[in-house]
């Protein structure tokens, strides 16, 4: 048994769109799909990297693309121009989101009915997203992410389980942003969880971050470890 | 293979006490102990079906007595007439916790250098306590805990990893206490973890608590599942 890497391109408002799509080489029977959101410079290979690991639990993994074919970019004062694009134009992300989500619920071997999201940093927001607009994911994880909420009405209840996996000391997300997410989740009526890591910032799962020099933003081994584990679990839960 | 149940009295300030400590018959090689530390109404059968968990997952696990032999309440008006006492001298349960610990470490297959604790409500303060106070535990679990300071000083850095589980709803814990506790394990360099879930209460492990009528004080299943599962990794990970 092998995973197997291919590059999956499909259309949606502002497409087309670039993905890489993973799964275990023998699988013929129907698997569930697990949508893999990208932090804020896009689609790349630590997101390749996670849905292959994903493949490798079983699942057919779409690392996804929300911002179009061969929008990319580095770390560095332009690192936001096209995450901050769709910040400003979140019924936009939802309608990308939908697109991707289709890409991979239409893939062969992907079983439509069991389909997941998880989402790193801004990925996380996508994640958050996905369930407050009902796009129809059994459940996502959020690392690191992002809570501020959509100007959209938003589906209540929340039919999604989540799982929100966090830094307690992230810049971008304080203990009073972290309350008002548990709020505005426990008043959507979302089955949800949150795991908030002593001692962790933003992008706790961030390999690039190992050398940051910012301030509450860099790689932090056991919580990575840990969510990791917590997602494994939360997947496990929601498939079953 | 069989668990074995096995009731242990053992001495220590205000005692004797008596605890029931399960094993699985065929060990021979030292095991890693647990203590499980009762909630508010004292040793009992629930705290040995705990016991016996931990002992399926391959641990020696004693359900502890920090009140004294036959010293037990139900619930009702006097419920906490025992923990009352020990609330309002936290130095005397610290030596109860550390002799209920030292009766686990000096149990025939226990490796005295591979010990933990869990703990229920009360037995959630208790765990944490022994944190505070430098009892020699590589890890803890508090399930729908209480998290006031003791009066003591307490050590700096905390050395046990801690997790603990937390019903978001739970009316002795809202989320300023538990903001306010991450902030004390911050501050105590402790390895911390708090995993807050949505539409859980106080005493969502409590199978007694089914029926209940006081709000926010309730048995919830999915809390009570997620947070074993937590508790199983976690334990594996200090012991490893």
């Amino acid at each position: 048994m092998a995973i197997v890497r291919q590059t999956l391109v499909y259309q949606g408002s502002g497409g087309p769109f670039e993905g890489v799509i993973a799964y275990e080489d023998e699988v013929t029977t129907a698997r569930p799909g697990v949508l893999v959101l990208p932090n804020v410079l896009g689609q790349k290979e630590a997101d390749n990297v996670h849905a292959e690991n994903l493949a490798k639990l079983g699942y057919v993994a779409l690392a996804a693309d929300v911002y179009g074919q061969g929008k990319r970019t580095q770390h560095g004062p332009d690192a936001g121009i096209y995450m901050n694009q769709l910040n400003a134009d979140r019924a936009l992300l939802r309608d990308r989101l939908e697109a991707s989500l289709e890409a991979l619920a239409s893939f062969g071997n992907v079983d439509p009915g069991k389909l997941a999201a998880i989402g790193f940093c801004f990925g996380g927001k996508c994640v958050l997203d996905m369930a407050r607009s009902g796009l129809p994911i059994l459940g996502g994880v959020s690392f690191h992410g992002v809570y501020d909420q959509p100007d959209y009405f938003t589906v209540s209840p929340i039919k999604a389980k989540l799982l929100v996996c966090h830094g307690w000391e992230d810049p971008i997300a304080p203990p009073e942003k972290t309350v008002a997410l548990a709020q505005e989740l426990t008043e959507s009526g979302a089955d949800w969880q949150i795991h908030a890591y002593g001692h962790a910032g933003h992008a706790f799962t961030d390999q690039d971050r190992k050398t940051s020099t910012v301030p509450g933003v860099v790689y932090e081994p056991k919580a990575d470890r840990r969510s990791w584990q917590a997602m494994t679990n939360f997947l496990e839960e929601v498939f079953a």
